[in-house]
């Protein structure tokens, strides 16, 4: 991936970093231009400035700006949307529900993901990134807290876990992509919540 | 919209039929098309020969394909998602939602409305149509029969009925969109009924 033999020192003065760090900076760059702005702020070129790196090697890493985007978008994300495991599930997914819904209302992040679900309906490629990366992974982690909450007694033991997953993750979506006129407030991941809780508890 | 003056006997010797049954036959070919075949099936061409309408006709009323399919879609299905309402909540919304899972499952109309839903993101005149023809009326009719069953005590009185819509309808768009490696089933539309609706009785 770097030109071999190059023995002088780098002609820019930032010195060669290790590929990881580069990699790093690439998808900080896109996350907090998409946060700033949404999609319409990410372009490769600015990123490229901002990261400090080549088009060539952003070119090499993302096939598109939309898996640029997704890979970006994901990294930005990540660390609000950790799922806490503090043994009482309807506080942990409520927690979780409301960091979402501040997200999605304070940011431009429910357009972002929006456009990103959307292109992935004409492109393979992307919709198998958003599953393999984004959602197919957040899914599992709900799932496998419900599922120490069903062990602990705190969810019925004969419930379809994936179902109940998109019965409080999907609403967002719903919104997002069907009802952009609906707000996305933390009162409405409250609700989402305790509609179900109070019904799937044994 | 029909030439004026003409007097003559129509040429094509199908008689000059009024513009809503020229309207009717076209919104019936799209529909056949989109469920037979998907979005892929729908040329203008196709439409205008099933429908025995010219091109520019079509062209006058919709904007774009897009807005055609919408439309097609929308009549297609809107006799299949009806929503009774015999009085009892649960039957009226599990028999709603069997039906979807029916239709989502058994004809190309989920990979239809994921392909609409997803152009929708990134054309405004689309989403407006969506939202004003296609999702917003459901969601009314939805809300309106749980509202009558608030009114009968079948559901307790506080309840944001927006939020529980959501939780009913979005997980299947949730799998269109996002995870289209999960099926919809009428077991999964039954656990969604169920799974809420223990919750949201008094």
């Amino acid at each position: 991936m770097e030109a071999y033999g190059e023995r002088k020192p780098p002609r820019r003065g930032r010195g060669r970093r290790p590929a990881a760090e580069v990699r790093a900076d690439i998808l900080a760059a896109t996350g907090a231009l998409l946060l700033d702005e949404g999609m319409a702020g990410v372009t490769i070129e600015r990123v490229a400035e901002l990261a400090g790196a080549s088009k060539t090697t952003i070119y090499k890493w993302w096939p598109s700006k939309g898996a640029l985007a997704l890979d970006g978008y994901f990294h930005a994300v990540e660390p609000t949307l950790a799922f806490d495991d503090t043994g009482d599930i309807e506080a942990d997914l409520t927690a979780q529900l409301r960091a979402l819904a501040r997200l999605l209302s304070d940011t431009p992040a429910g357009r972002v993901i929006a456009g990103i679900i959307g292109q992935a309906q004409t492109d393979p490629d992307l919709a198998d990134a958003l599953l393999r990366h984004y959602s197919g992974p957040r899914r599992d982690l709900a799932v496998a807290a419900m599922r120490r909450a069903q062990a602990r007694g705190q969810l019925r033991a004969e419930l379809d876990l994936d179902a109940v997953a998109d019965q409080l993750w999907g609403p967002f979506y719903h919104r997002l992509l069907l009802f952009p006129n609906l707000p996305v407030t933390e009162e409405f991941a409250v609700s989402l919540a305790r509609n179900l809780l109070a019904g799937i508890r044994p």
